[in-house]
């Protein structure tokens, strides 16, 4: 029996995928699943790739069916299977042998696990969903470097390409890979968001179709929005329902599920204190539409919400061009937070690679990136949305974005994201504050104390007399 | 020599105002400080106090001249002070002494030194600043409720009257206090950003004056918005500053400093997966407030933002409006997380009894927490901005609060805050929302299913096919 080049544990969706994608790449892989009959199912189904397949029915068969030193990839559910599997399988490694956890792992599990870790150790974030997985993911890799680089021709090789570029990279040591990956999924909470609400715009506000509204999107998608979330909003809209007779979009419940990164996105962002208002008002935005029957007990009390607002107010281009400023604004938190990250955790987080890496196989790809990855790549130490090419395209839209935000809010459409973005925008524009007052009152109640314009700080007003 | 009824640790400025608050309600207390030339400075300029004050130079001495069942209080900085302070202290006391942390703690650390307790322990939260500890703060107790009743009387005679009823009162097991303390430092945060948004379209919409601003202030004190923070904004705002010859304000440097305290209120509410995005918005405007170059750059790139508010868009009496509604809106998330939280936590934490505990003594103490206990009291599970009393409030006032965010981003002016409110009470009043759109696309990129209006879940798109 030829020996595999690696192995991988935990076929559920997303293992399934890698393991049929690491194949199809033409490299041997064992396999192993704590139910056996999945893995058997595994290799029965998996056609042409089977060959490359080694199905194993113990944990010891698997570590055996592997060259060494072996590589092993986890793919368990996050949290404590994973320190399970990792406390099973470290015994039976060699000394040198690498096991790379690719599932949703929590980066401060990241770090733990590489601190406590008795032998090689990789932490990667795979983004892209089970079509990712299977047909080319983006790639985040952490860990020490050396490991990354021993298994680095397989990564790369069934990872997404762009322009023949593979979509993985080495982000930094321990929990880097799936650090970029939770902010990764916290932008893709704003993109989505502020996507929902220029769609409630343009249903309740517009009173349009589902149809009409999905062939903005699909236009949308050939322009500077381009991009995954777009395209399949696009489709999305333009779906027909066969039960109801309808559009698919009109009958499917109006509360977000979450898995959670979001969350942990924006804890996290406190913790750095690095402002990324349009993912938090992303999670809030999913929390809050939970609460269906509040909701309907809202409705009934003060009345049902959107109302139309005339052609003459707001303009499906509008609608696009502020898109285009909120989407800027959230990457520009989104980067400004891994650059907070790299200082705070001693990484050395290359900017300008995450954006290429996520240019393809993960949910936020879009052509805006490549301007973002050279942006990043020129004006390394600034803010996103005052590199050239950005700040011309802040400055051309975002007075549409404030039109949006301005009467969608007095036509009662619900857009948390959209805002925070342009409060954002004003704030980071506006040299002097109001934050001033905020220091009056904290130092009159609690002494803290204030600086002054003309110099100086430890004053206090008279008040503290 | 008398012993002493209760005994203090840690003579700071909360400390010190502290125990001299316990003094002056006639209690003789005993205490110590690290640095025992803190303790004697204190006891030396005690003046009419000084006879019910016992200083000691040492623990053993502090403990020896305390009754026993001993109640010792400490105030030293939060985190592993308190930690060390406790194991310093609980050797030398009999088994049945209480230990009362009033010191700033986080929560968690609170609920974890109770479990760790080896004798009786109490986490107290205490609110007013320095003004509050010596002449009435409100007190939010948390712990058994057997070693706050042996203390209660004491807790109680020092704590602010509303009515003559105590601003104390026992929140619920462990760091059941803490939290309610977190919860009120996070909405005093949101309480102080709402008001630099207004006090930012009067300046810089309106071009008023500080004075101007002041008397504005001063105004709505007397109306539905009295409150300490109101009747201090005024105060700030009216101060002359001699230095410069003019208004205080305007040479106060416009960067906010915070404690953390609103940061931990945000990350709870992310775990509790309670949406509080007046609190969070709060918290990122004081983190982009520190950014002054930042900010600089982005006026210089970008442009001045605020223009000027034509009068017969927004008028000062919307500003106030629109701020009741505001103010209504984070009081309402921020019970809502305390609900939230008592169910997560175990706790049967009292939201009338909060409400009138946060009455007097605190910051955020205003007659409209009189409304706010009534309607706790009588629709307990309600949010409360369905509450009838708030409810016709809401109903009053979200136009002017819609017209204030509206005109505010067409002319550049920053207002998170508010803008998170009216999009808070949007989501909250809309039957239908957006969430579908998302739950297409999460169907479409990982097939997570929808639920349909229609009835049944696990649906999914034709894309599954």
């Amino acid at each position: 029996m030829t020996l595999s080049q690696i192995g991988l544990i935990g076929l559920g969706t997303m293992g399934a995928a890698l393991a049929s994608n690491i194949a199809d790449n033409c490299f041997d892989i064992a396999v192993w699943n704590r139910t056996t009959s999945v893995t058997h199912d595994f290799v029965k189904n998996a056609g042409d790739l089977a060959p490359r397949i080694t199905s194993t029915d113990t944990l010891e068969d698997l570590v055996a069916a592997i060259a060494t030193p072996r590589a092993i990839i986890l793919m368990v559910p996050a949290g404590q299977p994973v320190d399970d599997q990792i406390a099973a399988l470290r015994p039976l490694l060699d000394d040198d042998d690498l096991i790379i956890d690719a599932g949703n792992a929590l980066f401060h599990d990241t770090n733990r696990r590489a601190a406590e870790a008795t032998g090689p150790f990789l932490g990667i974030g795979v983004s892209g969903g089970e079509e990712g997985a299977r047909f080319g993911p983006s790639i985040m890799g952490g860990g020490a470097r050396q490991y990354w680089d021993r298994v680095s021709h397989i990564l790369e090789a069934i990872s997404a390409k762009h322009k023949g570029t593979p979509c993985a990279t080495w982000m930094g040591e321990a929990g880097a890979g799936h650090f970029v990956k939770a902010v990764h999924n916290g932008i893709e909470y704003a993109d989505m968001q502020m996507i929902a609400e220029v769609y409630g715009v343009m249903r309740d506000g517009f009173g349009m179709s589902a149809s009409d509204i999905g062939d903005v999107f699909a236009r949308w998608n050939t322009g500077p929005l381009q991009s995954y979330l777009i395209e399949i909003s696009g489709k999305v809209a333009q779906a027909y329902d066969p039960k109801s007779d309808g559009p698919l979009l009109d009958i499917i419940v109006d509360a977000a599920g979450q898995k959670g990164t979001g969350r942990w996105t924006a804890i996290e962002a406190q913790h750095l204190a690095s402002p990324i208002p349009g993912i938090e008002a992303a999670v809030v935005a999913r929390n809050l539409s939970s609460r269906r029957q509040e909701r309907a007990e809202g409705e009934a009390l003060f009345g049902g919400a959107p109302t139309s607002i005339p052609k003459d107010q707001l303009s499906i281009d509008q609608l696009e061009m502020g898109l285009i400023a909120g989407k800027i604004l959230s990457y520009a938190q989104g980067f400004a937070m891994i650059e907070a990250a790299s200082e705070s955790y001693d990484w050395a987080l290359p900017l300008p690679e995450i954006a290429r890496v996520w240019r393809e196989g993960c949910i936020i790809r879009s052509t805006m990136l490549d301007d973002m990855a050279t942006a990043l790549t020129n004006h390394p130490d600034r803010n996103l949305m005052r590199a050239p090419a950005f700040a011309d395209q802040l400055k051309a839209h975002h007075m549409a974005l404030r039109q949006i935000v301005a009467v969608g809010t007095l036509h009662g459409i619900a857009m948390p994201a959209l805002a925070s973005s342009i409060a954002y925008f004003d704030a980071m524009r506006t040299a002097r504050g109001t934050a001033n007052m905020i220091q009056g009152q904290r130092d009159y109640f609690g002494r803290h104390s204030f600086a002054r314009l003309d110099g100086g700080e430890g004053w206090h007003g008279p008040w503290a007399d």
